[in-house]
């Protein structure tokens, strides 16, 4: 794998693969020293035009975890602020030699011009671009259901007949477009649940149901329940006076929570408006994912880096 | 040790083993590789909720000089400042599989909640928390004066029969409180030189004594004197109109000093305010142990990382 | 070498040895683990008073692959926004074991004071010093130039008779100070294009010829062309009206870059206005030099810290 732009492009076969070499990293995390010398002497760049403080601290564990050096670049206050373009930030970025660079950048689709540019010969990774994708979270969600669901024999599996339903600002979500992509890829079947004003106009295209009744989809009895974060600002969008109101419709409440099958799981990205688009009693639940999402998030991510730095790449300098 | 919250919890025995370790660690730093493998593998951040370059760099020295691997995380600009709750932070940072969090917060208590709380499995070090403690700082300053007193032949030893005056804001400073039961404990005498409304109305329950008169203070001869930073506004709220006002009656100018026996030494946690709470004269003098007490607070760091992260823990893991 | 703090003071064959280690620094960013163990249980500090990304990355990526321990210390927010002195943070960087300090400063001279002051004993480089010196980039420039020039067969190597033309803002520039002393100790001849308002008053007594026609300098046919960055208002204090009026008299646009020799190299320190004081025409061709510089920029400090901080060092301490 050359680069990480967003899981549209991932086959079943090569997202089986990234999570297997997760869990192959998940059993690093248990050992005594969780470190492997993988990708000594390699230099990993956390390029970060927009602040992100959780996936830039999961990344810079994964990376430091396979032993690479890790250099962390926050677009605030640098030269890019004072008008550098990204092609002259990816081409110093390529002259001091980064062999993989992380990028969260608030326009869609800017991983995917590095990646295509010839500017920089690193491997990018892209850790959310806009509204357009996130891939490592809906990798690591992917890889969460997937430990649940089969626990130790998780590994070749795929998601076969499971059914995810994902709740909330559609429209602005890219950890939603990248999870419709992955799960369809992965063999599950996705239903998209959102307030009209929410919901992309484009929907018709994704490999995903559209629903606007959060209940009926709830009584569906789903496998997975994923919440999405809400801002207040969409939330206005929505026509919502107020949170309460918001929450009444389209949040995972207490009763809505006690609804699900014991068996079913309730994920959410992080983090949590508690009490908004989720209940404490929810969140904390024995059936919710959140911390193990986080935790899954360090191997999946240096199942991605360990995929993108190591071996070939060598080669083919 | 599981955690390092406060100096109060620690009896002799336990100091004493901290300050005994920190000389092994002072030893290292005479070597030509400054460095131990002890954490390798292990990883430490550094959640600084407020500013402060100095104690920050000095943990990440000792973490790295252990070959831990360090993450800081400046609660600005993180999610933390969009009202990500401190429990919701800790869970994190346990999933991201933090082995030891470095706090330092506005919020006297705001460690031991986290380490209280069960959210996370990590070593807590009390980096400074409001107006309650900063325990690493009084373990280096007793580390200085063992160490001035006993020279090599320090370890093992406490401070039996030392006497030692603390100088200025005491209310404000959770110096002074981690000093006062720290040096308790070790068996040194501890006096509270201040302005009355600059001493905390709970002192008659503290090992120490309390005076209002620095110039009797100093004719004491204690055996260390130790001046704390005062802050403008405090100044101002202990009704003095300027800095030399202040100074005349609570700094340790040139007069003071020259007072002082010449085997006395001289402490300040700095930054000091030169001219203010101390002249130049004293804090530049061969008594000064200014330069000594930084040098020392990473071989101190070192020994609570040692303490709290290697070894037993993983055992209970 | 112990510190380096400006060109001025290299001779030739300290400059010499420090671009053949550059050499040796540049082989190893060829391999397949491009790192070396020499500055293991070293600590480097980058102490930025000034935000620059991109000099800031160079170094520490330079030390780590060294395998320094790095502690990144931006004066903004930190005490020394609070006042605290130059002595003080130089005296704390001592304290903490700080081996090396690469500074950057807005104050011309602030690297020399520290490195005379005795306040720590630290291998000091000048990042960037006000309108003085930034030493490093005019050997990074040299190195360029020389691998330009003899290839494989540089080591060794002076600049005895190579053409260099330095055009743009000399009066504000470190970097063409830092160049014109270096190229004059590697024999190289250096002519200085600027508009008059922007030459300093002393170039009388530095080692190059004033020009203020850049048609006529680069008809004359230089090895090399080395174009500064403008800054808006220095643009606005030599009397021109806007970017394009500057351009058409004091940039390397098309016209001018196709009057180049083939053979002869187009330089700039980065980051580029492109379309101000050059072209992306002759930013972007083979004459140009612009990303071998970021390049070479790594291996060079490689070579500066290598120098600083390993062997007799120790042996002094």
């Amino acid at each position: 794998m050359r680069h990480l732009l967003s899981t549209r492009e991932l086959s079943r076969e090569a997202a089986i693969e990234i999570l297997d070499i997760a869990e192959d990293m998940a059993d690093v995390q248990q050992r005594e020293v969780k470190k492997l010398p993988t990708l000594r002497g390699k230099t990993v760049v956390n390029l970060f035009f927009e602040d992100s403080t959780r996936t830039r601290i999961s990344f810079e564990a994964a990376a430091k975890r396979l032993s690479a050096d890790v250099i962390n670049f926050s677009a605030k206050g640098s030269s890019v602020s004072k008008g550098e373009s990204l092609k002259d930030t990816a081409q110093t970025l390529a002259a001091i030699g980064a062999d993989g660079v992380v990028i969260r950048h608030g326009a869609s689709g800017a991983p995917a011009v590095l990646a295509a540019s010839g500017w920089i010969d690193a491997g990018i990774i892209n850790a959310g671009d806009g509204t357009h994708e996130h891939p490592t979270q809906a990798l690591l969600d992917a890889f969460t259901i997937r430990r649940r669901l089969h626990g130790a024999a998780s590994r070749g599996r795929d998601l076969d007949g499971v059914t995810v339903t994902i709740v909330g600002d559609i429209l602005h979500s890219r950890v939603a477009r990248s999870n419709v992509w992955l799960l369809d890829a992965l063999g599950a079947s996705v239903t998209l649940v959102a307030p009209p004003t929410l919901v992309p106009v484009d929907t018709g295209a994704w490999p995903a149901t559209i629903s606007y009744d959060l209940d009926a989809a709830i009584d569906a009895a789903p496998d997975v329940v994923m919440m999405l974060r809400i801002q207040a600002e969409r939330m206005n969008a929505a026509f919502f006076p107020n949170s309460r109101e918001y929450s009444r419709t389209w949040g995972l409440d207490d009763d809505r929570f006690r609804r699900l099958a014991p068996s079913s799981i309730v994920m959410h990205p992080g983090p949590m408006n508690r009490g908004l688009e989720i209940s404490s009693a929810a969140a904390d639940s024995a059936q919710s994912t959140v911390l193990e999402q986080v935790a899954n998030g360090v191997s999946v991510r240096m199942a991605a880096l360990y995929l993108l730095l190591s071996g070939e790449r060598e080669v083919s300098r």
